[in-house]
């Protein structure tokens, strides 16, 4: 690539999280109906010719803000699998995180479910809003089955058994979110994921 | 109470719950911002002052609905935890129950979000909104009392237990309604409940 065209490339990409970064402020401040692509242009500083070329659509800017929250998750998910020493000590872990899910996903609890709103009347939306759950469960299954056969687990399905985590992890965040105040949820995630443990795991880890 | 104050209480309730029944079918049919009180009194054949007779505003109408629906799951959850056998044995025939519910709420979904978004930014509604949590959590504590009272489980923490119950069955009951499609939500459920089961039962219940 030319100097120029990657110079180009470049205040692209700058424009492109200039735009997520002011959708994001304005969502927040307005609510994501009452924020027009006008706003989101003028917080932004960019013309309405320059966030189309962009984004096709408000929904579309609000997808991409999703995903991008939903891959910083997953790579942290991820960085935890790696560095653990075997698959429960990296269950363990990743329940010590969801705490700071709950800090990171209060703020945004009026704005994520305004935006289901729209998504659960737009079937493409739709499939945006509930990747995340396709993904946690192939990321736990993978997981599980990494633990057959490092020989830390049971011979457990690994489909099922990531269902059984997935439903109780989304339950425990969407209460610690919905209900800070009702339960020492950290504790109860530690609690749970050790009972479940207790069922798959193959020896006793001390 | 006289025979014409009983008639006119009887007439009320009928009004009520006329209302009520128009009121979901508008929802359901328009969603939740796009129906007016004019449209569900039209709906109702009743006049506006009728309707504010019996309710304030028409979030308080959801509300109410809401309620009436959570009363009606509340209410089967208490049959059965009143004929099974034990606790572990209720706990198990719970789970069965769940097929029912993912059948009701999945047509009511895009209503549900609709309102949550409405709750959201507002406390009070947001409190009705989350009772149901609540109530299932002081639920379960109270049926895991009974099985350590009974000798059925272990003496794990009520609270702490009833918890763990509701995260897993709240996080289900989601991806279920969400996301039917992807897995056999039923089978994980009773498996989940079942491993669960293992390590707070005092003995295995055959």
């Amino acid at each position: 690539m030319s100097d120029k065209k990657q110079e180009e490339k470049q205040a692209g990409l700058e424009t492109r999280n200039r735009i997520l970064k002011a959708a994001e402020e304005c969502f927040s401040r307005y609510g994501y109906d009452s924020t027009g692509v006008a706003e989101i242009c003028k917080a932004a500083a960019v013309s309405k010719g320059a966030l189309y070329h962009h984004f096709p659509s408000k929904q579309a800017i609000f997808v991409e803000m999703f995903e991008t929250w939903m891959d910083g998750f997953a790579g942290q998910m991820e960085r935890i699998r790696d560095q653990a020493e075997s698959v429960p000590d990296a269950l363990l872990r990743m329940v010590r995180m969801t705490g700071l899910i709950f800090q990171t996903a209060t703020g945004q609890l009026p704005l994520f479910i305004e935006f289901l709103t729209k998504a659960s009347r737009d079937p493409d939306t739709w499939k945006a809003t509930i990747a995340p759950y396709k993904f946690f469960r192939d990321f736990f299954a993978d997981l599980i089955r990494r633990g057959i056969k490092e020989g830390s687990l049971r011979k457990v399905d690994p489909e099922l058994t990531s269902r059984i985590v997935v439903s109780f992890g989304a339950g425990l965040v969407m209460q610690g979110v919905f209900d800070p105040e009702g339960g020492h949820w950290v504790e109860v995630g530690a609690q749970g994921i050790q009972t479940f443990l207790k069922d798959i795991i193959k020896e006793v880890i001390e």
